[in-house]
């Protein structure tokens, strides 16, 4: 991955214009490096899984022009969103807009089909979009839970670990966002917190916030103060995710944030979430064609604020229980849209953010990790390009797990050696060691077995695969068990990336000013 | 799927030449009919996954034709398939054979791309082969394991129960063979109580003995008293599932044993059976090869013995860990292995017996499921016919668990949805639903939700999607616990099947008699 590694750095930092700006990150990178033990980011190496026809593909398009014509969209509050709509030559009445077929895929036209998200360590840049990759932890959990702890309000200091548990995984590529809410810090100013943690405790990519148009622009502003303001006016530093309000909905905040990302230059991911039977009918197809407008209508958007700003097709569909009327996880019918969407997005030429370790469970139980990897598998067949939720994700989303997160992460791993595909090259063949071994002889011994021994297998750190007599003398400990212990040896095992002290000095300043003008709001 | 079961019907017994031997069979059948609640076997409605490329294939099964002609393969003992061989025009030296390259391909091109099992409830009997999948519960392990009670060996009535299990699943379509030892029966006899227990406790399609050639001959004896003589030898009544002794050879009791159903009419699943790095090479590729040799040559044996005989091309690889040389489960490298083997059997048209629900877990813990789920997706995938260890699994397969069952079983029913794929009519769009509603506007109250909602979404029973304070209240249950309720429910409910009370006497006055023939074999 060091050629991907270095291709990213050339994509980013290649054109003369921005070689002023290119050189304060590569200084303080060079001071800041951790040792890189994971690729900065997956290049897939299979195909992408084929589920819908081309027919059904384009069936599920029209179904989505039908819903835009036929029904439209809200901005609802944002009279500068439904200006742009207006001036591009869309219908709007009051807050509603509607689109003739085509429109709205031909203003998404000019959105990047893959970018760069540079990150201060720019080793750990990462190319979102085409056949790579990217893998981020849970996001916007108010708990966390542990084996020992039980489940509890989030704080600063758990989205810190999370931070370094992030970081020390050499699995995942992206630091996230709000990784867990942290509840101590009053909820105007925990953006603050939560962007320098991620600049702190991490040398990745990270997330911004977007509960409010001005903690966007916060965000944005702390980029500028670590990377340069030049830098960051070229090039992604930061992600914002912008959920849509579906069915059929953006309000003013979603669409503020959106638009505040989209100037900058830094990029969104826009995320449809709908719940099945409640956000959007109770029938696959047709929430996937909702989703499919709701996404599309919001990457025009960033288009018409500034042509050229990445942005990520996003989507989070879940099903619903029939006992309670909850959300449910893991399930079939979010698995088939995940791959459609997939589809649709490559059709529709952009970046896709689709599926994650996704569980109605409370614990990192057998229905956690059956769960989890079954809201993943889809993405990764689907070709997900940025897949967030990869670790930690419990309750729905309610709870953020320490446990839950190393074993995600170990499953990240095999997901790493599962897209590098199948080897067919003559090593992989070992025809010297059939002719060296013969029927009935083992090949532990073989030279090519020598050779390739020590790469030829992942094995997750955290998988039991002793004798059961070795298990049991060991106290006969279960999966959350031994994750418990991981993690806490992680932690103690941490040493943050060093910063250049004046850039962190001007952060702290930022806040603290920042923090001195707002009074605390808890609500 | 009663569409389904109906042509399977009519597949097996629509010739006029087995309609007298079909009257035993089909009257039995109406007085053992029990509730049919899931389908018969799952016609598939999604694509294979085509992982790798047609040249990639060619290459590997170039590889496994030089496999064959440079190294050959060894049947030890087995004067009379080496003859066959011979006479097949295959160089035989000593008890080695070698082929040309597509000899072996040639020699399976009698064996059928499907064929029906025909089960003693007709409605339950399964098509193997072709777009159809058929899940079966895991086999041979000596130990068995429940919450309560912990791991000791397997008894008879361990055996009963998860037969007993097998059959109150909706979602699996096959009893399966040896689900764990019944190790309280001497060794040369058991194999009379598990075909029974099979027979009697199901009404479903099951496999027989494969421990000794005497062993197969006896379970196809038990056969003929159940289905008839004459529908036995029309019909495929009993599978026999014969692993290689990989590397490249197979040993008088394996090749005998296949010989003994190919001659009676009945199903082999032969099945190369490698831990990479010990009986195949540490590389996945060369395994591949080398399993598709091993698995074509033990198909042209059941083709020399009775051209059309039905045969699955078996696949089990399993990856090593590097730590203790233990196998390890759920790993990507059989993943991507077991994808590349379905399509190397589509390319050979026969059927394909790949993946299962399998771990190294000691419990069915996080480990377990997330590892199970990892075996069995590429399965599905990869259009497996015949998944055996669908269900139950644990340890390596050392020990069958009683809450792994069920839990199994539940998500088998999830795969069940996803193998219908993704509905593009009309009511899947559900156009009517937006127009009733509109942006912001919930879905809940919709004519089309309402008259969608019962059919929309699986649940699996296991899975808990409370809000965290009903969990809590109830007692913080995990998926372990639940299933440790579930399982015990199931068998308190259970009701056998009627059977024949004639047949029945003569299946016991049968096992009598051959128990009285033998001294009791503890080894």
């Amino acid at each position: 991955m060091a050629a991907s590694a270095a291709r990213s750095r050339r994509e980013t930092r290649g054109t003369p214009s921005k070689a002023r700006a290119d050189r304060r990150p590569a200084r303080r990178a060079r001071r800041a490096r951790a040792p890189v033990t994971g690729p900065a980011y997956i290049t897939r190496r299979i195909p992408t899984y084929e589920l819908v026809s081309a027919e059904g593909l384009a069936l599920i398009e029209t179904h989505a022009e039908r819903i835009l014509k036929e029904i439209g969209i809200e901005f609802r509050g944002d009279e500068e969103a439904l200006r742009l709509f207006r001036e591009a030559g869309a219908e709007v009445k009051g807050p509603r807009v509607r689109f003739e077929p085509g429109q709205v895929r031909a203003l998404c036209g000019t959105a990047p089909r893959s970018f760069t998200q540079v990150a201060r360590n720019p080793e750990r840049s990462v190319v979102i979009g085409g056949g790579n990759t990217v893998f981020s932890p849970a996001y916007g959990a108010p708990f966390v839970r542990d084996l020992e702890g039980g489940r509890r309000y989030g704080t600063l200091e758990d989205f810190a670990n999370f931070v370094k548990l992030a970081y020390l995984s050499p699995w995942l590529h992206h630091s996230g966002g709000t990784i867990c809410e942290p509840v101590d810090i009053p909820v105007n100013k925990r953006h603050l917190d939560m962007v320098y943690a991620h600049m702190r405790w991490s040398d990745r990519a990270f997330m911004g916030s977007v509960t409010a148009p001005e903690r966007a622009a916060d965000s944005i502003e702390m980029c500028r103060i670590l990377f340069g303001a030049g830098f960051v006016e070229e090039n992604c530093v930061i992600l914002g995710n912008v959920n849509v309000n579906s069915p059929l909905v953006y309000d003013d905040v979603m669409s503020g944030v959106l638009r505040s990302y989209a100037a900058a230059n830094q990029a969104t991911v826009v995320v449809p979430f709908i719940l099945g039977g409640a956000m959007g009918p109770v029938t696959p197809a047709g929430t996937i064609a909702q989703a499919h407008a709701e996404a599309l209508v919001g990457v025009a958007l960033t288009q018409l604020v500034r042509p050229g700003a990445p942005a990520i097709y996003g989507n989070f569909l879940s099903s619903m229980s029939l006992r309670s009327g909850a959300p449910t996880f893991g399930t079939p019918e979010p698995a088939l849209a995940y791959i459609a969407v997939g589809q649709l997005a490559r059709r529709a030429g952009l970046p896709v953010r689709v599926g994650g370790a996704l569980t109605a469970s409370k614990v990192a139980d057998g229905q956690a990790m059956q769960e989890s990897a079954d809201s993943m598998m889809p993405a990764i067949l689907g070709g997900a390009n940025f897949i967030l939720h990869s670790a930690g994700w419990l309750e729905g989303g309610l709870s953020m797990g320490y446990e839950k997160f190393v074993l995600d992460c170990d499953r990240l791993g095999m997901l790493h050696v599962f897209m590098k595909g199948l080897a067919l090259d003559d090593n992989a063949f070992a025809m010297d060691a059939f002719h060296e071994t013969g029927p009935a002889e083992h090949f532990l011994g073989t030279a090519h077995t020598m050779a390739n021994y020590e790469t030829a297998y992942y094995e997750p750190p955290l998988a039991d695969c002793k004798s059961f007599e070795q298990w049991r003398d060991e106290g006969e400990k279960d999966s959350l068990q031994r994750a418990s212990q991981r993690w806490r040896e992680l932690l103690a095992g941490y040493e943050a990336p060093a910063i250049d002290a004046g850039v962190d000095e001007a952060l702290r300043a930022f806040i603290a000013e920042r923090k001195g003008a707002m009074p605390d709001m808890w609500h």
